[in-house]
């Protein structure tokens, strides 16, 4: 008899074979308003199966791709510094090893440990950013490691202009004000999304999209809905935008199950995971 | 003093004369992903009272037309076979007094009897099928009778070229294939409507809703939201304009109030019913 | 030690020092289908804190501009006249000391309160009313005051042609067609509202908006969700539209948390309260 | 074909040939905390189908005796007087064809309609009450008609001593006080209940239960639940005690579906309404 | 890198090493009523990581005795029949290997499977059944094969005086009256249980747990919940109690996660059947 | 105008003429399984009006005893250091004033803080300590400040013998080993308590009620609910029992309101609150 195996639809390949691992890490300490992502990975692993492998916008298929999927991280609630250290070395395993590491938050802190991953083998590594919210401060109530400062700690690494967010429509004046000089903000939705992916061909990209990008109508699932988001169709065409460049690592964040009570925004995450799967294969 | 009776908001006319009869289907025992639309009928009817009877999109009212509801039937779950036929002999009685049924489901299974109680009077029948999944398999995990199959079904029964599908926008790789040569399947929206409308002028038609046509967004009560459907007034729009046909049959399914939490599911179902009754009269 | 003080995020000023007054009228008696509105302000005031100060849509910050949050009313459940009263006359206390009132409801008919405040001290008062439902009865089950018949009662004081209605997609037949010879309606969206802006220039504007006129797929947590409503992006223009006229008093309703289990509703109704007096100031 | 007609199991025996009728009363206008005893009827109508006809603690069937069930009364929502004018009319109705009243509230504020009805043809009356709140304040917020004060108001029409007050734990120390002097109040459970049986026998007697007389734990679904209360078994065996008095009008209260999301409130809602059909017969 | 294995906490052994065999058995096709039971395996798996492996109880620890979960079988919804023969198929793959099988439902209709399958190598098996339900109905609707009609088609195979009920409270008339002939039903609690357990030491014992014996104040998370059942200490001592016996397998059943907001439901799941393997152990 | 303040019910009195002082301290970080402690507070305060400042059980007033509620500390999420800090400053000037501080948790964390506070003025402290966990890990995975660790970390304060558990039903075996030699740990419920109060007669005590040890049927409401609780009267009776005592500082902890879907965890702790604040005063 077999033990119970379980994995995101589609990504029960071997480790040696696949050129991408998915991996969940579950943390959401920081979070400020309301928690749950800590929940995203394993109910996406579950509800995974009320989605198909096949994809008839890109016409492709999960089982025709190998993908492996490692679990979740067994992170320490409440220890911020100890849980990125795990997460950067686990991304790092995966990038050792030439696979593509894409990370299922978990807040969206969590960014920063795979970045650190990353960073180590593209020094030159640039960031797309989809967001509602900025995550362009200093500090969080004196605290440096937050949620709401992590593209603030990921420009620590990475230096001006190597940052590009989309959907941008929140943050304090500061926040805006700031990224004027050191990262390239679009405000709203994703103009100016083909201007930042013909410049970065060629580079080592890591591509992060928290999931609020999206509108709370498609997406209500997550701990700080912010009205006036994209549409799915929207965040679809530019993901598959996107994936034309050399992505060497990505994740997807903060969907928080709590709060997606009818599970369409679980549902909604899984089809992103597996779209966003197909097209940097 | 008065029994309690229950219908659908300004469905109370008597049977006889009577246009259209609609009356419930609480079936879903093929769901294989989340279940409960059988509560679907009676939730609508007891919800109904929160719209109006009147429509200032058509300009009519549901207290100028003849539409009798029946109730629902009394199903056996976990017989698919019993449960089928019971609904065929229904939707026959319903044709054979030259009335059009008005199906509330259920799981998408429950078309496959009407279609069947339909076909006897019309046997030139042509189906127009809004649906975000093309319900074409030949069987699910061996069973020839499911949700996933129903359409693979009724093409047994109808043949080549006579289903016409939209808003399709998942299924396994083989349906698709399948579907090119044997059904007319329009992808995520509802281009090409026109023509099949044209088309279609004069022959008998059975109109099927699955409501997961819609978006998530709009209608996250159903066992198996899919991203990327249609919007209300895109739908509204198609129902008005399929109903220019001779419709004599209809449904409307895959309404789940379980995962209904706030109640906007199925209001929409009840204005989309409402419409519906209206369009077709 | 201090006190606790709850307010609005950003409201926190001094009322003498305030242009504009925030007020929570938790009434909802009168409401036919499903209650829950009593408990808007209450749950706005705590969940704004998920929401910044700052809008980078008008590029304007609460922290820079001075609104007093005065707290709930105490309203008697089950008696609308006397609830009315103390709506009217703390609405016209703030008149008289040249403010702004801002009226956070509570079910419609608040609003009818709120009018008669304003009214004593702006005659010529004229209405901007954002809705799903026309809320033109003369009676409900024989009730004069009711949600459903607010705006009649509305009309009753300031008579033909001053209320400019948009967003209605609901009502019975008789309302639409009262509304032709007395007040202006505008079917299902904005369109019409820059012709009522023009027309409305220098003459005192009371702005009215039940939160359902924003489709049920943005907002789902209401009484009585309406399909086929705006996006919050039209809201939102249509408001900073509005807010360039001489708005003296203003309201949003029909938030119910009760039915916003994602609580995403509670903060879009928070974001659009933020525009809303970040763009009258 | 039949309309669909929708009644408690069990409960569908001619008017003339039932000795018992049911109705529900839907009002909620003064709660004035948590609303949704609207709803209960309805929903108790419902889901009654999922327990039997059957009791094994009376080996009684529904199905042996004769009950109607006459529907909803439409009640007009923020007019507490014309409601319990409606009640009391309907109420009187029945009395006056030899039948029992057996009322399914809304807020308990609807009993005061009842016992008006049932006092005309039994001017000695006496009144068993089960609760956890004494709902004796003079009145709430200035209003004589609430939820809070309906004891208050029948011992206006009843007078001293003739109230029997059990399970109560909640109330205004006044209200404590008052009792003293005018009602039997049992506080916390039912010890006395013997007593107050034997007292009564032979006199007339409306028997009053607000469900929230139930620990929170059995009975979650109501508006203002209050830890400490009785065990289903007690209760369903103080409901058999009382049943052996003449019970001239009956009422269950408070149950509020929509903070019963599990569905046990209803459904022991159901059980007891069974029980009390069963044994009062 | 491993892939992710999810188990029931604590039972992570090898399948040849283990005495017991725990795995799921998703199915509730027949479910009349309320559906969900479905998910209860896998939410368990999932939910069990907020117990310990320790009893305080027993002083017993999962830690120290060996269980394999197998994970969930792939049953074919909607059909019955296919279903019960797979489960068949598997338990009886675990007798063959000397191991108990511990099947987590599902509706109870998964019973029959598992006696199936055990009955072939213990002819002489007795069957002790906890439940609310008396389960005895010969057909629901017509069908021989449903929740309702199990302890019946068990009683086709096993015969007269083999089945001991226990915690019954619910049922037709017929069902109680057919019961005294054929097998023992002990109404409402566990009195009784230590003369059955007397009488059946050596006897091989099948042990069916539903879990809605308990109450539904303790267990709200289930399809029919029926007040007055027994505390989780009355059936944590009753279960040590019975597993003294020789129990060749066992099953707890209808656990309904959909109906489980809080998730209390499944916690206390998870402690039963805890206790239930270090007890049979 | 006033501003808007929001104490618990009855708790409205100035700082300088109470004796207690409420405080809330959100913070949930450690929660290793369900998070949602954080709004404990917060929601007390605002659903505290649905209970009366009279107990029946007492015969004594909120409205006659001094209580002030200072509202919520700013804590730092995903920092326990800086958390643990402001709280055992803030308890350590309340202490200083010579008032009784009494803390509304958070995750069960929290109580360090606040007995680091209180430890200082009373070096000879004794704790009680209600709670279904044992608390006693000296790390979880590999943390030292945890809510699973934090009657460990009080014992590294306070030394052997100073800590009396009650209700303790879950733990990991060591930590009912270690205890045996450390703390005095009754399991199950309050047997023994009787003992405790008088060996601590003149002591300072600090009581830690931790909510879950409740039933979760009575309190479905935390984080990580553990069945076999004591009921509410067995609590409101040992907290009587304990209020004897020299209590001089005080906390509940662990209600997760995300969790307590009816809302009858909140209503249950608030009842707690007002019984400790009138017992200990």
């Amino acid at each position: 008899m077999h033990r119970n195996i379980e994995t995101f639809i589609g990504c029960d390949n071997n480790y040696e074979e696949s050129k991408i691992v998915v991996f969940g890490a579950p943390f959401d300490s920081t979070t400020s308003f309301r928690p749950g992502t800590r929940f995203a990975s394993k109910t996406m692993r579950s509800e995974s199966f009320g989605i198909e492998t096949y994809s008839p916008y890109q016409n492709k298929d999960l089982e025709d791709i190998n993908v492996f999927d490692g679990g979740d991280l067994e992170l320490c609630f409440g220890s911020a510094n100890k849980s990125l250290e795990q997460i950067e070395q686990f991304t790092s395993n995966i990038i050792e090893d030439n696979k593509i590491p894409c990370m299922i938050g978990g807040e969206h802190l969590v960014t920063l440990g795979s970045v650190k991953g990353v960073l180590k083998k593209y020094p030159d590594l640039h960031i797309i950013h989809f967001d509602a919210h900025a995550d362009l401060r200093d500090d969080y109530l004196g605290e440096k490691l937050s949620h709401a400062t992590v593209m603030r700690r990921v420009w620590d690494l990475v230096g001006d202009k190597k940052i590009f967010q989309f959907g941008i429509r929140s943050g304090e004046k500061e926040e805006f004000l700031w990224a004027k000089d050191h990262v390239t903000t679009n405000k709203f939705d994703f103009a100016g999304l083909n201007e930042a992916v013909e410049y970065l061909k060629g580079k080592p990209v890591y591509f992060s999209i928290d999931l609020d990008v999206l509108d709370p109508s498609v997406f209500p699932g997550t701990g700080t809905p912010e009205a006036g988001g994209v549409t799915f169709k929207e965040l679809l065409k530019a993901i598959i935008n996107v994936s034309q460049l050399n992505i060497v690592g990505c994740d997807i964040n903060e969907l928080s199950p709590i709060y997606d009570q009818s599970g369409t925004s679980t549902a909604t995450a899984c089809k992103i995971l597996r779209e966003l799967l197909l097209s940097i294969y």
